[in-house]
């Protein structure tokens, strides 16, 4: 198995621990983004994935790509030109203070490619899934016509597309988007959204879920993702589910609709070291455990464990084993020391 | 509107993250006290603020003059003279260990500052409020006459005032405090303390409580205020009510009263960064407050969820906007990531 | 009064924080090791206290010498050959993700010691209390009768003998463990043991205890005690009661079996900053507290409270002061700042 | 005496000590370029100094006017808006290996100012001195418009102005920075250049240097200054003499022609510690110095001495006093420890 | 062209900055050896480069092939199994106090791998050139076997073979590695020593050298050079000159004897940053030629200019372009900042 | 063979690298003083040896002694009481900015001592050798009344005594000093100075030395120790050379006068990593070569080996073995790394 996936990679750049921006002296520095961390998610599992994505030809762009092969992601089609890496820089919030991003990704060589940029058929040779998210079309136009093609070839090619919405306000508007990723839907087969995107990119809302509030309807999740398999025919549907205690706590659970039937998995009480990527270790999970053939109820809670296990680590990636989310998914959430 | 305050500003060294004093083979540095504290808090809220004290005129002093400006306090009247910057060691708590201070103030320069070091009227100049703790007078008589110099001068100028009673058992004793304090109480508008230090000052207990053992009692306090009240005819007092749950998780609430009305803050479960100047955080809020004209019991939830954001803050100062902290007293404690 | 403690020492590097072995760009060093920890908590409650091990004769070996001296260990008898120190690497857990240890200590100079390298005799001298751990003679066939020969010394020279059973799977099974520990049981007065080490070494297992679960019953270590007190004719028997939440959040508690009555400590709900040494920090407190002739209850609480506040302090070792722990014993968990 | 500066402010991200871009697992954050670099020395030297910019109005751009705060500069005129906070990444060298800049500085919230955001006469009210670099107007048009009103606002008010010619040649040809800086040079009255400048911006050449190899001669600086005073009629021209053996040890040196006569200072022999404001360090010196009336020789050997000390600091600013320098002018370059 | 190396990786730790072991509280972690480091250089150049070797199967080994990978080394033939990592310990030294290394490599899993463990035909596919060190054999009677095979393979496939000898006196004697060393020469085209090994390992001494002063005689090199030629007739034999001032500073130096012509390199005095590693990138700097067809006083100086600019390098591996290279090779030793 | 050293111990606070003051985050900690620097030298060569002070009963205090007993050294009579642990803050200077020390040892807690606080012949039982140096009296009158009852006390006792003359002016006066010191000269067996100590204590000057200038005259520190010998009566006078080129380099050598020889030792360019601490490793090396009976010239040679070792070496402390200074004083300087 193999998998592709088509994003932007930034620079993070975050105060040392819980110091506000004001008081830095120092920002630790890693590499990360939507789809970037989806594919070291899958390279941690052992599935060989490439991240196609176009970075400067300067140091910085070549520490980007360095990060990605450390963890053993595919990066031939890391591309390089254009402008600048997008740099975002993290606050790490605690207790009621949230976590504060400042985005800086104007200019970012992968904002500026084009379609032409990319041979999708030599990328998608030998591959079975494509994955990307709502961020990487919000990225500009000519990104978005990428966005397009690697659909539609990936489509010839027979893999296996999935999607998370993952809405950005700071990129594009819901009007927008919802045009744009309509464009998309067509080819993806799995669907990956938290529990407002599909809201804000399409319109579908959760009849009566309070995010602010962190509190979450069973229900309403089912009437969305109904709704979603309803209007773009995916094979799957899955969506995130994050009860927002505090900036230090929050509670962690999925809905999976596949093949007509919900799944709930386990709600996760998680104590937060680094909340950042929690979604995309998700889907790095979800396609995992789909590429690998699991049941619906058990991909679904690999992908959760998965995504558990993620808020304990520093970063934007989600550097676990398939032993490690296996002991979780199968109930040992214990954390008792492993000698 | 613009705010003066009168106090110590100290060299805080403590060890990096959960160490011991013994095992530290380095200390972080911030420069903080009780009125520079509130200082910051108001700066940050926008509020013109100066901050009266004396520095030695070494780097030490002139790193403490500098702290102070980068925050954008007027450091005009921080001068220059006397033996030394007081220091104060801090051991950072967690669980059931308690944070461990240790003081090393002996011949500060502001504890050697006489009376005349200060033109009050000049000072005053412009000025709306003046902030003062009882720190200040326990660091020694001459300055306790600086303060009433203050005091009398603020009268004057018609300037509101407020005072922390904030009592601290190393720098002197409940009899010397009750009776230097009451000098002040007369000229003193806006009373402020924590759960001991009524008693503590003056004698005065709430009958029910039991502070170590965390349970808070509402009618003591308000029989405290009641009290404070009818002795010194204090326009407002207000009372911060901490629970100790242990040094990493404290619940935290506040009372006000005022026009003869008991107004109780809600209460925040705070699992705690950095606890030191949680008190004057939440004197910072209250006179900002106050200065805009807020109403009583909008004045106290601002007071109170500025302070609750402090205690995920490291170091003596409180970081935060007046958006941010009105975010939070306006119910959004969920700390979800602001992007 | 003084005591003895016989073990290794290893060099324990973790990464930083809460990062993976893969993220690391450095290691924090500690020296540590069952036996040598106790000898710490020892010194740190002002009995006299000696480590006796091997390490080899190179700075790092000097330093692990240096760290016990720094203490306040007597380390005349940290005998120094052979060929390396054992290494152990740390990885800290958060929330459900399990701390990780990889041992690297093949080889290490103590594993290498023989019988005839410890003159026991003049060790002992002045003493009243030995203590080794079932780790010691895992170490190594010559290691074992090196402790034996220590046992065979301390009752010839009237001392106390504690062994905590301390099983560790990586070091030898608990077949072999059986055979070898059930030699040392004769000369052994305090017997000390997990939750699992009773059944891991002598086949003694609580009824319907479920570790992993994190479910204690309270008949099932009674049983454990009593039948572990049929076998070996112990004075007393303690066992710590470890309720594993999630690797952020423990409880702790410990029940003590003595003069034929179960004393049940309190429980501590414990927010977790350092994990490792939280049992050897219970040995330490109770051996503190019999020889200081604490009654039963009171030995129990002490050393309960010791290994508590252990958990909240970085690196191996417990740092805590007799007065410490005796406030928190006495009932103080509010870790309230003392100043 | 007070002085103005005015151009950009950048987040200066440095790989801590010597690891290269690629190896870089956090940087060290600063806050600098040429004319804020300026303000600060000139601040450090009790001078009352403003510097004027844009940032943007988000918590980096807030960090940027608080670096500045903290050394006392006046901020009032640093503006808010605009896109993001310019950018550059220093790798230092050292040996054989050069330093490294990567710029990452379009789009920034200065290069977006128009000529309307600067209200001018206010700016310079009560105003001595007005200073700016060639690297202002070099970030585009509409800036280049705004230094033109500033110079002629400037004059208006009766200040001396002084321009540090400083090409980059990365944000301009040589061509479009003649024609553009020539606009200004009527209204400047000290020009200051490096061994370069001249000859990039104005086309004017040392006949006989060789600044790679180090090589320095006095006549072909004369010749180039008596050129600039030919063109331009400045009352002053300060050229920087920098030799540079390697990334770690330089020679540094200045020569100054006023009044038709050429001074040359001593040459110091550098062991760097941080390179980079150097010559911005040498700007501050001389401005204090002629604001304060010292002699032309005097003069300039204060501007060398003091761009020599800041090479021993980290960062972009020179952190001396008036005191340190005079010391270090007056003869004692032995380092010796000052109790 | 593509090549491959073969030997050990070890975790390198060392104290920060110039802290000896004893008062180190953390150690930086970087992870070389010889021939991995070899590889990096290749790397780096952009010449495909895959690095043979076995580490362990734990985090500790996985992090080691992550290194390699990170900087684009192909990682494939980094088998798993064994004990452990080997370890180095490193003190940086600094004018008279010699940097040193404490080996702890005993039980490493590379020392433990047999022949039978590579299958050298398909490691050599596609390859043009095979380096190892005379470290890799002294690691193990079974590694010099495969050491063996390799050489065979190499010459089998039609590679060309370089050897550096790399003498280490904690591995082996004298002796046992000139007996053992002997048996791979017939199979090297390149032999690259530096001013010991020659003697060390096949007693071939310059007549009148002195390392320990620092005196370097060039007839003696070209004495050592020829003898090594005529025993085992290399195609060309590197000699690296190195003059040791202090541990701070040395020159640094080569000589290539190649066709019958000497050729001297000229001669870098150093500022160093970090030592070790010193002469492989002389070695990959020289492959790197010699592949890219450079005249051999080319692929002298390239590889001097490599080697050279290692010294500004912290850690084991030679992070440089060829681009950077060619500066320094063709001259620009300036150091001055690249903008 | 025993020696016992008396005098102040402090926290030491240096911002990293060389960082100034006002830039300083945080401060890495240390705990040294001239007499303590010498127990610590003294313990590293396997000398027993005892520091004498008095430091407060707190974590701080207690710090203080911890750093010795890490070393080695004697600890039983530190004694705990008085007011604070002196601080010293040390700003480290590179090329021509100095390095920067800012006393804050007022109230400290061996300042506070008495005389009757040490009991002498027990502190001398068993000893061969007192130490102390000129600051201890200038701590103040009771603590010169405590060195004159110890010089007593060695001299009944048999003892070798040796004193540093370290004037400090901070401390006292010229006047003050030369008064105080000459009551202890009596005692004293071997006096050590330093350039400037004979001509600020005694008025004893070098005819022509020019120690800012960095030029030193062999027959005027002749002149001095003739002059010294001839006043005293010392059985050995060792004055120490240094010659400042800058903070970053110096020169360093030594003399010594005995039984009428004068001894002038090598010269060593020393590149600095910290020089506090030089002379009292010189004296510590002194001390052991005098205790261990090498011959006049050897002895001197070894404490200046000592000596420019420490310079290398962070910390106040000479970290270094007998071996190590062995080999520098038998003339291998070449710092090559020892594997």
């Amino acid at each position: 198995m193999k998998a592709v996936t088509f994003g932007e990679i930034m620079l993070r750049l975050a105060p040392p621990g819980y110091l506000r921006f004001e008081q830095a002296a120092s920002f630790e520095a890693v590499y990360g983004g939507g789809e970037a961390n989806v594919a070291v998610s899958l390279a941690n599992f052992g599935v060989p994935a490439a991240f196609v994505t176009k970075v400067p030809d300067n140091p910085i762009g070549q520490a980007a790509i360095n990060e990605m092969r450390r963890y053993g992601v595919d990066t031939a089609y890391m591309l390089k030109g254009g402008d600048r890496l997008g740099i975002y820089f993290l606050e790490k919030g605690a207790s009621q203070r949230p976590s504060k991003v400042v985005y800086d990704r104007k200019l970012s060589a992968i904002s500026q490619a084009r379609k032409e940029d990319f041979d999708w058929p030599a990328i998608f040779s030998g591959a079975d899934w494509f994955h990307f998210t709502g961020i990487t079309p919000a990225l500009g136009d000519s990104v978005a016509e990428a966005v397009l093609a690697a659909c539609q070839a990936a489509k010839a090619a027979g893999l296996t597309v999935s999607c998370d919405l993952n809405f950005r306000k700071n990129l594009w508007t819901s009007e927008k988007a919802g045009k744009t990723m309509a464009q998309f839907m067509p080819y993806v087969d799995v669907c990956i959204a938290n529990e407002e995107d599909a809201e804000k990119v399409f319109g579908i809302k959760a009849p009566d879920s309070d995010i602010v509030g962190g509190s979450l309807s069973h229900d309403g999740y089912k009437a969305v993702a109904e709704e979603l398999k309803k209007r773009f025919n995916f094979t799957a549907v899955a969506i995130t589910l994050r009860g927002s205690i505090s900036a230090s706590d929050n509670n962690w659970a999925a809905m999976l609709y596949k093949d007509g039937e919900f799944h709930f998995s386990r709600t996760y009480p998680i104590h937060i070291v680094d909340r950042v990527g929690g979604g995309d270790s998700f889907a790095g999970g979800l396609i995992y455990a789909m590429l690998s053939g699991f049941a619906a109820k058990d991909a679904l809670e690999f992908a959760v464990a998965a995504s558990c296990l993620k808020h304990s680590i520093e970063g934007d990636h989600n550097h676990v084993t398939v032993a490690e989310v296996k002991t979780l998914a199968g109930g040992d959430a214990s954390g008792r020391v492993q000698r």
